[in-house]
């Protein structure tokens, strides 16, 4: 959103005015450059958040089109759409990561109640103890930019 | 976003400070309520975004693992991924409907700039002057809330 100019309300350089009418002036502009910066703000607040969602679903429009390219092409040649289902998958995922969501899926690492959701523990002995063993939906983002977390079992630990 | 408290620069109910010293402080109070006021928005702004963005992002998710289940079905059933694709596709577009973009693909309809890209001109004898006769790709949103356009062939208008 472009820059908007800033209600005047700086202080002249040469200090505070000395003449009582002057500051009481100087003090009411104050007071309106104040109103009108929490009504400006109200008004910026709804095109921000309008111009967020459409900047976000924009990045689906492609996804979309293709998913029904990839139907399209399905009736002339039904051997075509798995792979072209897989191309609008990876598509579907790179939107997510150029939106600041990365998939997160990767196994054998340690369990952390942050990114992981565990639906499941089970018995690995293969596994190291307290480890991602499975995962059963990725997860897209991280840290305090996180869609989901990952949904994970994990191997029990040993006591 | 949960109302903050805002700064306090109110008037007091018996009218404009009187005394010079007085004033001059009322001044320089409203003048660091802007400040901080200005300071506040900015930081407001990027959570309001940052939420916005994942919200928007969120809608899209059950559709990116609905697409993977279709996938799924598709090695055990091949026969199955075209049906489980086309629900993905109404599911998509059901998510662009409520983030406020419902498909626009209306043939029939008088050409009309704002919602319609022209790709293309045809001469159309059953066709009424003027009007959409094939949509090449829908469009999604309306008036001031359109994310695209239309992409339309138009019949030939005759003088």
């Amino acid at each position: 959103m472009a820059a908007q100019p800033e209600p005047e309300a700086v202080p002249p350089p040469d200090g505070p005015p000395q003449e009582l009418a002057e500051v009481q002036d100087a003090w009411r502009r104050a007071l309106a450059d104040l109103d009108n910066l929490r009504k400006r703000y109200a008004r910026e607040l709804e095109d921000v958040r309008r111009a967020e969602r459409a900047r976000t679903a924009a990045e689906w429009l492609p996804v979309l089109d293709n998913l029904e390219l990839a139907l399209a092409h399905a009736h002339a040649d039904p051997a075509s759409i798995v792979q072209g289902v897989e191309a609008v998958r990876d598509q579907a995922v790179d939107a997510m990561e150029r939106l600041g969501y990365p998939r997160q899926e990767e196994k054998g690492v340690p369990f952390d109640p942050g990114r992981h959701e565990v639906v499941g523990v089970v018995d690995d002995p293969d596994a190291e103890p307290g480890t991602v063993v499975k995962v059963l939906r990725p997860g897209y983002g991280l840290d305090d930019r996180q869609l989901r977390p990952m949904a994970v079992t994990v191997s029990q630990r040993r006591e």
